[in-house]
């Protein structure tokens, strides 16, 4: 079956300053939405803080249990951009400039290259650069860990770089059931029968509007990486509903 | 010092539709500016599926490690709302309905308490319920783990009847010099020295306008317990940078 082979991803986000509630982080979603048009899925998300025992700790615990690692923010030229030795001690490998790294700070920077941004040039043995066509100081790679800027503008562009080196999987069909006027408890037994009678398929409920004085209602969500499946399960599920009496709409795919 | 006791806190962020990208989370960055006003430090997130053995796994982890963990998600009334069974099974103690969250969800449903919305009743032992009120149906507190909704506007107001409940630390003070005109790679040596010199206070470094056509610079932030502590800090900082003919600006508290 197509969705035993789906690669399997985790994020980790670093960053004392998305703990400290001063910066909401992005990165998360756009990382998601990224893996799922590739079919990857994204099974479990961390955020730690600018500590070293912490990233460690995390790396190691997401790299053994994911095919893939993507990991944001810590990678600049301040004293508390750690990541970079965080991961080779985490994979227990040396860290040294590596030399296209210097070359490309070398280039942008000029007789501005002073010692700070020089430690951007510093990867850890094995690491293979990511582009950065946005401030040129690359990411990179170890083995299964991807190494990208917390800057989400940054970090988006670098995802063009990494996409190409991912084993993709069967991408995952999703509809959308629009339902109004009735919470979703209204519509809960009905949706969990469809859940029992496609387990391949997922079903979710996301209600909007409650307990406010607009409509009311709740978004059901059926989704498989089988599109058949899915198709005539949302239908199933419109039309059970439609005799039940709830108002339903079937969204755009 | 005071530092040293105040109280650290996890959150948990639960369900898939986070991780497939089809809603950016905003919960994080409300319950981090929650606690951070509380003085309390949050030290990690993990956000994790609609999956029971995940959700159970990360629940003990967290509730070890920190004195609060924060859940958000999972605790609506359809089949895949599984957080309160999941919670019951991480401390190892019986599910069952609760007689005061009945009664309010009695009150707010009337004829239409079906079997569905009925589950969410259904309590940890032990449980003390957190009120709900948006739509009533409340979350709940075991020991230090505090279970709240996935709706934003639910779970912010859950946040109310929480805080009574937490040990607070002093809060930390938090200023912000504001450079211009230059990257963080130009002032990253002056910010290390002074993190260098002020151990007991963190200093991070927050580009802006990196890459693009305009202003660029970097939020120098300054963080720490000690108010006083602080300010010192920040005043000598940017008298230092003042100095090397770097544009600083103190922003306001």
């Amino acid at each position: 079956m197509t969705q035993m082979t789906a690669p399997t991803a985790a994020v980790l986000i670093i960053g004392d300053e998305i703990l400290s509630g001063r910066t909401a982080d992005t990165n998360l979603n756009t990382v998601a939405r990224f893996l799922a048009a590739l079919g990857i899925d994204l099974r479990e998300a961390r955020t730690v803080g600018d500590r070293e025992e912490q990233i460690v700790e995390a790396l190691n615990a997401l790299r053994h249990a994911h095919d893939y690692v993507f990991t944001t923010g810590g990678i600049g030229p301040t004293h508390d951009d750690i990541t970079a030795d965080c991961v080779a001690r985490a994979f227990g490998v040396g860290i040294s400039e590596h030399p296209t790294a210097l070359a490309i700070l070398e280039q942008r920077y000029g007789h501005e290259l002073n010692a700070a941004r020089r430690r951007m040039a510093r990867i850890p043995e094995g690491g293979v650069l990511i582009a950065n066509p946005v401030t040129d100081a690359p990411g990179f790679q170890v083995e299964n860990v991807f190494v990208m800027a917390g800057v989400p503008r940054i970090m988006t562009a670098m995802l063009e770089d990494v996409a190409p080196r991912l084993r993709t999987g069967a991408v995952v069909h999703a509809r959308t059931l629009r339902v109004s006027g009735v919470g979703e408890g209204a519509v809960a037994a009905t949706l969990a029968e469809a859940a029992r009678a496609n387990r391949e398929l997922s079903f979710g409920s996301y209600p909007f509007g409650a307990g406010s004085q607009g409509e009311i209602g709740t978004n059901l969500v059926v989704r498989g990486r089988d599109a058949a499946a899915v198709e005539a399960a949302v239908a199933a599920l419109s039309e059970r509903l439609t005799a039940e009496g709830v108002a339903v709409a079937l969204q755009p795919a």
